[in-house]
C-alpha cells in the first residue's frame, strides 16, 4: 500500500505521451498495491469538451516478472471482451500492452488500465458474497479458452520452499504453534493434493481488496498479478478463505459460505470430485496465505513501506478447514 | 504518504451519512499528507442521473490539535468564498465543519473537503513559478480580514526546541557540518529576526506538493494544516526556498526565484522593509525545514510508513542565503 516512486507532473504527462491520451487533468498516488506504484491519473477527453476519462497507470516495483505482463494484461483484455468486471489495458500508440521506462530506481514497466468505479468492502454481506462467487465462476467461464498459460508460482512447492526459508525458529518466533501446524499439515497436504481436476485460469488472490462493489453489483475484479493456470475449484477455494472469516480468522462465517457457494454453482456447475476436493483445497489454500505471510512477515525490512499481515490468521483457517466436524461446509 | 486506517465500504459509508451525499461510486486511499490518511471519493449526484461529485475525506492522524481544526478549515472557507483556488470545506448536515468518530485506533477527526483538479509539479517553469507566486499573493490579500488567528507552531522558538531535542551529536550524526551550521546560524537569525513586518495569516508551507496546477494555472492550493499568523514575507521566503532550488538544495535557480518574485509583486507590493528583510527570512525559512527534517531524521520509526527527507537539502539552501554573494536574490 504505497507509492515507491514519486512522479512530477512532468514526468507524468512524459510517461503518458505514447497513449496519445488527452491532457492530464489530475493523478493521484493511490495507496494499492504492495509490489506496484500505482496513480489514479484523469486526463481531458478530446471529444467532449470538459469531459474526462480516469485511468489507473502501474508502475511494476517487485516481484512481477515483466515476461509474466502479457500473460496478465492480455487476460484482462480477454475477460473485458467476454462481459467480465475488469479493467481492459490501454494500449500504447504503437499497440504494447506495457512499456519499460527508465527512472530514478532502474528501469521499471509501467502499464495503463481502465479505471473502473466500484469499493472494497470490509464486512460483506450474503448478498455480496453470492454476487462474488458468480463473478468468480463467469471467470473461470470467460477464461476457458484464454490461449496463454502461465504456471502458478504459489503453488505446493513454493508452501514448501517458504516454510523452509522460514524454518522451525522463524515460524515459532512468530507464534509457538505455527512450526508444529506446518509440521503437521504440509506433508500431508502434499501427500493428499488432488490430481485430476479441471484446470484454468484462475485469479488466485480473489480478496476483498481485490473486489470492487456497488451495492450487491460487482464492478471490478482487479490486482490479476497472482493469475495461472491451476485447478479451477482451488480459486474458489482460495475465495473461500478470503471472504468467509473475519479478519482474525477466529470467527467462520457460515452465511456467507453458503451464499459464495451458491452464488458460484449458478453460473459454472461443479463436478462431484470438485466438491469432494474442496476441503482439502481450502486447507491448501490456506496454507498459501499463511506461508507468503510468514515469510514477509520474517523478511519484510524494518523501513517497509507496507504494514505486515498476520499469517496466523490463515493458521486458524487452515485449522477451521482441517477439522472433520467442518467437513460439511462444501457439501451441495 | 500513507493510509493508516483502513476503510472498508460500509464504514467508508457510515462515515459520510452524515453529509447527506449521493451514493459511494468510489473510493480510494490516496498517497498524500504525513500526518493524515486521505480517500478520494466519488458519490452518485441526486440531481443528475450518471453523474458523480468527488471530494477528499481526510482523516487526521498525527500532530493536528483539533483545537486547530475551525481555524484550517474556516480559512478555506474564507479563501474560497474570495475566489482564490482552495478546497472548500463540505459541512455536515448539521453545519460541522469536522467531526469526531471512533476508529480501531482511538478517536479521530474527520473533514470533508473539496477535490480539485491539477497536478503538482516536480520541475516548474519559470511561468508557473511566476503564477505560484501571484497565488500566493492572492492568499495573502484575501486572508486580511479572516478573522481567527493561530500562533505559528513552527517559528524561531520552535526551531531552538527542535535544534535542543537533535543535540549536537544528533545533528553531526545526520552530517558532520550540520551541528556548526545550526551554532553558527541559529543564535544570529534569533537576534537579527526582523519585527515590525506586515503580520497576517500565511500558509507556511507552500512546496510544490501543495499546489496543484493545469499548465500555467494554479488550480489549487492544498494541504493548510501549517498556516498561521505570522510575517506575510516569511510566507514568501518559504515559498521560495521550496521551489527555486532542485531538490538536494544544491542548485539555485535565478530564472525561478526571479518569475516567484515578479508573480508575488504583481499582485501584492512588497514594502522596502519586507524586500530588505527577505534575505534573513529565507535563512529562517531554511532553518525552519533544516531543524523539522532533522528532527524526523532522527525520530522517524524505522516501521514508518513515510519516507524521510533530507534536512541537508535545507542547510545548503541555509548556506546560500546567508552568503552576501547571493544578497542580490531578492532586490527589486
Amino acid at each position: 500500500m504505497a507509492v515507491y516512486t514519486h512522479l512530477g507532473a512532468e514526468d507524468m504527462a512524459a510517461l503518458l505521451a505514447p497513449y496519445h491520451l488527452g491532457d492530464l487533468v489530475s493523478a493521484k498516488g493511490i495507496a494499492e498495491g504492495v509490489s506496484n506504484s500505482n496513480w489514479l491519473i484523469e486526463t481531458a477527453d478530446t471529444a467532449t469538451p470538459g469531459g474526462t476519462t480516469r485511468y489507473i497507470l502501474t508502475m511494476y516495483e517487485f516481484r512481477i516478472e515483466i515476461a509474466d505482463l502479457p500473460y496478465f494484461l492480455g487476460l484482462l483484455d480477454h475477460l473485458a471482451a467476454k462481459g467480465c468486471p475488469v479493467p481492459r489495458s490501454i494500449h500504447d500508440g504503437a499497440g504494447n500492452l506495457y512499456r519499460v521506462v527508465e527512472t530514478p530506481r532502474g528501469d521499471r514497466a509501467l502499464a495503463l488500465i481502465e479505471f473502473l468505479p466500484g469499493v472494497s468492502l470490509g464486512e460483506p454481506t450474503a448478498g455480496q458474497a453470492r454476487a462474488v462467487g458468480a463473478a468468480l465462476a463467469s471467470l473461470h467461464d470467460a477464461a476457458a479458452d484464454y490461449p496463454a498459460t502461465r504456471a502458478n508460482g504459489m503453488g505446493l512447492a513454493e508452501w514448501q520452499r517458504l516454510a523452509d526459508a522460514c524454518g522451525p525458529e522463524g515460524l515459532a518466533s512468530i507464534d509457538p504453534a505455527l512450526a508444529q501446524t506446518v509440521a503437521d499439515h504440509l506433508p500431508r497436504l502434499a501427500a493428499q493434493w488432488p490430481t485430476g481436476l479441471p484446470s484454468g485460469v484462475i485469479h488466485a488472490d480473489l480478496f476483498p481488496d481485490n473486489v470492487l462493489m456497488q451495492g450487491e453489483t460487482v464492478t471490478g475484479l482487479i490486482d490479476f498479478y497472482f493469475a495461472c493456470n491451476d485447478v479451477i475449484a482451488y480459486d474458489l477455494a482460495v475465495t473461500h478463505a478470503a471472504w468467509c472469516f473475519d479478519a482474525s480468522g477466529e470467527t467462520f462465517r457460515p452465511d456467507l459460505s453458503a451464499a459464495l457457494l451458491d452464488g458460484y454453482a449458478s453460473v459454472r456447475t461443479l463436478s462431484a470430485q470438485e466438491r469432494a476436493a474442496l476441503p482439502l483445497l481450502a486447507q491448501g489454500a490456506a496454507m498459501r496465505f499463511a506461508m507468503s505471510r510468514a515469510y514477509d512477515w520474517l523478511n519484510t525490512p524494518a523501513d517497509a513501506l507496507v504494514t505486515r499481515k498476520d499469517p496466523m490468521a490463515f493458521a486458524r483457517r487452515l485449522h477451521f478447514y482441517a477439522d472433520p466436524a467442518n467437513s460439511g461446509v462444501f457439501a451441495a
